[in-house]
């Protein structure tokens, strides 16, 4: 295998990394997104997702193995990167030297079966929320995650917290998630997730038939819209003095109680 | 009210508040902590914590309110501090200008009654997983936590993270949580959440004699010695790709079953 060097922090791949790393503007204008660790960027080749590029290390490339081949023979070029580029393009603290960028799929169409059970996210704006429920619902058997307003699943500090559910996980985008739930109410009942007592204790909803499960944003919950469109809503009985539970928190309860 | 001014990021007293918020080990040295943000800080004086010092911007003692009155009074010594400083003090990306150093409170005493449900926490290491776990067990109405393994609860973004309740909830500190859990088993029966098909499925667990219940650390899990120690071992199945639960949505679940 033949491997390109790169050696400064100037250089224009490692500035383009740099800025999908950063902007959701900039993937979404290119298709392209990137991945930092070896079991991260594997995940994403395995899953048959195109690897446009991979950036290894020296050090990174000596400690070889399995996964690292299969990379490097998935990617289109492979990159060798001085150790100060490696730490250019990590998010990390302690980086592993292995990257790579690749290509966002195509966005599927919406195709939600009855009985299936999906949780869908209105508006969740921090990546280590929309990573971490993810992560559980995929744990937990969930069919599939829904996400509006822009929440962008391609964002590197999602990616990781997710542990790479987020490329296995079928995930359906909306920019309207209340006409979305109104659509599909046809075929599930649609559940918002409220902190409210006189909604449904959470216990006592029906998730026999299915169900869209939605959660809020994290300081506003759930939008008025997507209230008026949920078939009913649910809460999780509080008892202390906390107000609320933190957005990913209520997503693993309320799944966990989803999927009984 | 007497105001000190701090407009140097060099000045003695910024020095030794980073050095609080940075490290635990200066923490443990000083039996003080620090917090940042009016609502936290206000939290903190209302939970009868004595309140050394607050830093606050002019912008900040402009906006005002109740709550930064109360925080005032509470305080044995207010300082005025610049933006610079208030940039060098802050943890996060915009901050709003109000900080204090606090006095840690004695470590109380273990007194888990029967039928109380603890979570316990061996060895976790995320200090936001340490928080979102707190916000969770008060939100539920869990007892308090026990740690183990120099978890720091004054950990600032443990503190954040837990929306105060690290303040508010009983924490017991135990430097060996297997002795502890054989010692508490005489009063509650003590569980292990482990990521094994052959422990008890959690939704079988009976906690109806009150509980102990053991969250592992992020990497090894729930060590052998406390695996050892435990009355039972409970497990939240796992359907899907990924290979186990975050610590806090696996802390979620768990609290969630037991609460009921």
């Amino acid at each position: 295998m033949q491997f390109q060097t790169i050696a400064s922090r100037k250089n224009e791949r490692v500035q383009a990394f740099c800025r999908l790393r950063d902007t959701a503007a900039e993937r979404k204008r290119t298709g392209l997104f990137v991945l930092e660790g070896l079991r991260l960027c594997a995940d994403c080749a395995e899953s048959g997702l195109m690897i446009e590029s991979v950036f290894c290390t020296e050090a990174a490339k000596d400690k070889g193995g399995a996964r690292l081949e299969t990379l490097f023979s998935a990617a289109e070029t492979v990159f060798l990167i001085s150790d100060a580029v490696a730490e250019k393009l990590s998010d990390t603290v302690s980086t592993q030297g292995v990257f790579c960028v690749a290509k966002c799929p195509p966005r599927a169409a919406f195709t939600v079966r009855r009985g299936e059970r999906w949780l869908a996210l209105d508006h969740i704006q921090n990546p280590q929320n929309l990573g971490a429920a993810s992560r559980t619902a995929e744990a937990l058997g969930v069919t599939g995650l829904i996400v509006s307003g822009g929440c962008d699943r391609f964002n590197p500090k999602a990616l990781r917290a997710s542990m790479g559910s987020l490329l296995r996980l079928p995930v359906l985008e909306t920019e309207d998630l209340a006409e979305t739930l109104k659509t599909l109410g046809k075929t599930v009942p649609t559940y918002a997730a409220v902190p409210d007592e006189t909604a449904v204790p959470l216990r006592e909803a029906d998730f026999s038939g299915g169900a869209v499960l939605v959660v809020g944003n994290e300081g506003n919950g759930v939008s008025d819209a997507v209230l008026e469109a949920a078939s009913a809503r649910v809460t999780i009985p509080m008892r202390g003095r906390a107000e609320s539970l933190n957005a990913a928190a209520a997503a693993a309860i309320l799944m966990w109680e989803m999927m009984q």
